[in-house]
């Protein structure tokens, strides 16, 4: 008696519960909201305020952000434009992973690479994908220096500070632009909202 | 005027969308369930059978697979022991990220070393890891060989190939102990429910 003869080989393991499924269940669509932006602009708070009221309508939600990334998945990496560059690939990674698990995922990093960010539209999907640029001078993040990283690196403390030491590239044609030097986080939050309800709504293909 | 007076600070940025707040909306606890074994013991059947029925039931599941981790999140790390174990740490992460955002996450890798088992289970928090021997001998594994992979291995194609080149640690006190060369899927994926649906109970501490 053989080992095949033990037991049948196991065959199928292909998924079954789709995005598709997985929309339907829940009731919305899933995207990833990519906001972008100088440190300080705002984007984190921006996320974590759209989040709270997506949560409240019962959408299915979670935030990306320096909290909860760069400490445990890139770990290992630091600021460098490489550095970088693959930082942001695992964050783009990640953030296709929520997605196909059905979640909206609102993603806070400076990314201030465009080709960067086109990579991260790539691993995600254009359609999935909304490019938000959080909007605010240097000069105003600076005065803002929430995290005082703005005075670090103005005293040469941290290498390859965006605005300080290292290049900006803003978006070219953003899906929304946030104005948050003259716009109230309210206002930002809505903004954000208007442009992403309806492209949560179901819509004939996702049936299951 | 200095820039301080055009526009306050942005200051709150936490997380107010707590995995307490996402577990009492979907009405269930997140945890992952970690299977590890052989290749061709049935992690990735067992995984993708018991997320069918969680989602059937209206759980919130993820399967973490070679089929959408590998080719994307670590597509830059091949199978040496330093690789699998970077490998294992993104997936951990990664895991983590999802179990915070209130899924319940099956991973099946086989994670053959125990120490990379145990990192990840020191990156997820032990309280909501859960690991799932899925137990078949070497030549059941190999006489299915569902990938072709056992005879490219045996032919050289394939170095540190857990089993023939390289090591299997199998776990020493895991939750769950699945002898596919014996039972059928149904009655593994019951095991499996049988465990996991006490544990996504939601209990005082689950309130908002």
């Amino acid at each position: 008696m053989t080992p095949r003869n033990v037991a049948p080989p196991l065959v199928w393991h292909h998924a079954s519960v789709t995005p598709e499924r997985r929309a339907h269940a829940q009731g919305h669509r899933a995207l990833v909201v990519w906001f972008t932006g100088l440190s300080g602009a705002g984007k984190s708070t921006i996320a974590h305020a759209v989040e709270e009221v997506l949560h409240q309508r019962g959408r299915r939600t979670f935030v990306l952000d320096g909290d909860n990334v760069r400490h445990g998945l890139c770990a290992d990496l630091g600021f460098s434009p490489a550095d970088r560059r693959e930082n942001l690939r695992h964050i783009g990674e990640t953030a296709r992973l929520f997605v196909d698990a059905g979640t909206i995922t609102l993603s806070a990093f400076i990314s201030p690479m465009r080709e960067d960010r086109e990579r991260v539209r790539q691993i995600v999907g254009n359609e999935r994908f909304i490019e938000v640029f959080v909007s605010c001078p240097l000069a105003v993040c600076e005065a803002r220096d929430v995290k005082g990283m703005y005075r670090r690196a103005r005293n040469g403390e941290i290498a390859d500070f965006t605005g300080i030491s290292a290049p900006y590239e803003a978006p070219l044609s953003p899906a929304l632009v946030l104005e948050t030097a003259h716009l109230p986080l309210a206002a930002c939050v809505n903004q954000v909202l208007a442009y992403l309800e309806p492209r949560l709504a179901l819509g004939k293909s996702a049936s299951p």
